[in-house]
C-alpha cells in the first residue's frame, strides 16, 4: 500500500487511489490540475492529514504546470497555492505542505517556470519520501509501547492511505508486528465516513494482521469486557499545548480509555504538530456536508428535513494523552516542552 | 404512533408497523402465527422492550389461536409459549408478558381453548393499555426532570414505536413539550441499527418536536460544547440494583455524560425492572447477526472475511443514573431500596 498516492511524471497526472470506492473497487481518482486534486481532498478521495498534505504537495506541482506562460504566471500560481491551503480547514499538514512548497519556491529565486515545476516536483517527491520514512521511525518508536499479546483499538483510518504510505497509527502496528510481537486490532467502523470498516479493516487484512470491526458504540463496552489493551489514533492537527484534533468520535475513545485505565496514544509526524496553534481550542472545526449522515451506503437513514450534525472532527485534551508517538520519538507529557524540544531539534537537523 | 401494533381480532392477525423500513415507507408486517412474531421479534420489525412485550402477549394469543383442537394442546401452547419468551434474550418484558399470560390461564382454571382465547385476548389488550398508560404516568414524572429551554440528548428509539405509544424516553419528552416547556433533542443515529436516525428522528418529526441527528461519535463533542443539558434513554432491563442495560453506546452516553456534569436518566416501566437479576453482569447480552455491522444501508461496508463484534446491548451501570424515571415516580440512589419500594407499592396496588 505505498502507491495510493501515484504521479506520473510523462503525463504530469496524479493518480489517487479513490478511498470513497473501497473496499467494495480498487479504481483510481486521475488530478490533472489543482482544482481536480482540491476536489479529490473535499471529496475524500484521499484523506488523512500527512496523505493531505503529500497531495497537495503534487497539486502545487500541477498548479505550476497548469498556470500558463503567459503575463501573470506567477500571481495566478499564488492564487492556485493558496486555494489549495484553503481546501479543508482542520489537518494542518494541508497548509504545512503547501508553506513548503512556497519556501521552495522562494529559495529558488527568480526561476522560469519550467525550472519550477522541476524543483516542485523534485519537493513533492522528497516529501512523499520523508512522510514514508517518518512514518517507518515513528512506528519503531511506537512499537515500544505495544506489548506482545495487545489488542489495539484504532479509530479512523491511520494508515498507509492516510500517509504517503505505512501509517501512522497502523504505522506502529506494523512496526510491532515486525518486531515479532502478537497484535490484534479493533477498527471503530467511524461514521460517518466508515474510514474503520472500510479503510482500516481493510489495509489490516491485506497485511495478514488480525481486525475485528465493531461500531462506535460498542467501544465502552469492548473496554469494558477487558478486550483492549491500548488505544493509537492518529492526529489532523496538534497544538503546541498537546491538544490533538483528530476525526469525530476520538475524544470519546480517550475519555473512555481513561475510565478504564487504558493507554492512549497519538502518533503523528512532526508535521501535524502546528506550534502556531496554541491549544485545542484554536483547531478550526470542520462541518462537513449533511449527506454523510442523512445517507448511510448510499440509502438515506434519516427523515427528510430533519437537520443533521456533522462535525468531522473533535480535540483530545493533552491531558488524556499517554503519549505522541512521532519520528523524532515518544512525547511526554507536560506536552508544551516537549514538543517545543522536537520541532527545535528537527529544525537544527534540517538546517543545512 | 399508537397503532404500529393492532390487532385484527375478526382476521385474528397481529399487525405490526415494519419499523426495519422506516423512514423510507410504511407498511406493515402481518403475524398470524407465534412463529411469524418469533420471527418479527428476531429481525427487529418491532422492538424495544415495552413494545416486544406487548407483541409477545398477542404472539401467546395467536399461540392459542393456532395451537389446534386436538389431543395434546395445552402441551403444544406451553412450548410456543416458551419459544416466544425465548426469541430474544435482554429485554425483560418478553419473559414477563409471557410470564404474565401464564398467570392469567393458571388463574382461568381449567377452561377449553376458545375460552382461553378469550382470556388471552383481553390480557393482551389489557397490557397493551396499561404499556401506554404507564408511558402517559412516567412522562408526566420525567417531564419535572427536564427544564424549559434544555436540549435533551436521546440514544437509540424509546419512543412511541418501542412501546405501545406514546413512548418512554421520548414520553418525557412529549409530556414536557405537552406542559409548555421548550424542548429539543438531540437523536444518536445508534449503529448498527439506526434506531435513532430511522425511527427516533421520525416520530418527533411528525410530532413537530425539533430533532437534530447526530452520530454516536460526536456525543462527546456536543457535550463539549454546551448542546446537552439532559440526557434521557430507556431500558431493556433493569436489575435490582439499578444497573440498566439498554443499547450498545448507552454506557459510553452515560460515562460522557457524568465527564460533562450533565443528568443521565433512564425511563422506562416497571415491567423492565427485573428483580430476580441481582446487578448488571447478571444480564444477558445478546449478540446479533454481523450483518448488521458489515452493511450499511444494504451495502456492503467491511472487507469480507474480516469478523466484527456486534453486541447489541451494554449496561449503565446505576452509579452513573440520576434518576429511573417510572410510572411509580422517579426512582432516586441508592436504587436496590428504591427498586425494591416501587415494586411492592405496585404489586399490593394489584391486588384485588
Amino acid at each position: 500500500m505505498n502507491d495510493h498516492i501515484r504521479f506520473d511524471r510523462d503525463a504530469l497526472e496524479l493518480h489517487l487511489l479513490d478511498q470513497r470506492l473501497l473496499p467494495g473497487e480498487e479504481a483510481d481518482f486521475v488530478c490533472r490540475t489543482p482544482d481536480e486534486v482540491i476536489t479529490a481532498l473535499q471529496t475524500m478521495v484521499v484523506r488523512g492529514a500527512p496523505a493531505i498534505g503529500v497531495a497537495a504537495a503534487w497539486g502545487c506541482a500541477l498548479a505550476v504546470s497548469r498556470t500558463g506562460d503567459g503575463d501573470g504566471w506567477r500571481e495566478r500560481l499564488d492564487a492556485a497555492l493558496e486555494a489549495i491551503a484553503d481546501a479543508r480547514p482542520t489537518a494542518v499538514n494541508l497548509r504545512w505542505a503547501v508553506e513548503r512548497m512556497r519556501a521552495c519556491r522562494r529559495a529558488a529565486g527568480d526561476v522560469d517556470r519550467p525550472a519550477l515545476l522541476e524543483l516542485f516536483l523534485r519537493e513533492a517527491r522528497t516529501m512523499q519520501d520523508e512522510d514514508v520514512a517518518a512514518c517507518k521511525r515513528l512506528g519503531r518508536f511506537g512499537a515500544d509501547c505495544l506489548e506482545d499479546g495487545d489488542t489495539v483499538l484504532t479509530h479512523c483510518n491511520a494508515g498507509a492511505l492516510a500517509t504517503a504510505g505505512y501509517g501512522t497509527a497502523l504505522g506502529v502496528i506494523r512496526a510491532a508486528v515486525e518486531q515479532g510481537k502478537r497484535i490484534r486490532v479493533i477498527a471503530d467502523e467511524t461514521r460517518p465516513f466508515l474510514q474503520g470498516a472500510r479503510l482500516t479493516a481493510w489495509e489490516l487484512h491485506q497485511d495478514g494482521i488480525p481486525v475485528t470491526v465493531a461500531c462506535d458504540n460498542a467501544c465502552a463496552l469492548l473496554m469494558q469486557k477487558g478486550l483492549v489493551q491500548r488505544v493509537v489514533v492518529g492526529a489532523d492537527r496538534i497544538a503546541a499545548n498537546g491538544d490533538a484534533a483528530n476525526k469525530i468520535g476520538t475524544f470519546g475513545v480517550a475519555l473512555l480509555a481513561r475510565h478504564f485505565g487504558i493507554p492512549f496514544y497519538v502518533a503523528a509526524p512532526l508535521s501535524t504538530i502546528d506550534p502556531q496553534t496554541a491549544d485545542g481550542t484554536a483547531i478550526p472545526i470542520e462541518e462537513r456536508p449533511a449527506g454523510e449522515v442523512t445517507h448511510a451506503g448510499g440509502r438515506r437513514v434519516t427523515p427528510e428535513d430533519v437537520p443533521v450534525y456533522n462535525f468531522a472532527f473533535d480535540v483530545t485534551p493533552a491531558a488524556l494523552i499517554s503519549g505522541i508517538i512521532t519520528e523524532a520519538g515518544v512525547l511526554r507529557p507536560p506536552y508544551g516542552p516537549a514538543v517545543r524540544a522536537a520541532l527545535d531539534e528537527a529544525a537544527t537537523e534540517a538546517r543545512p
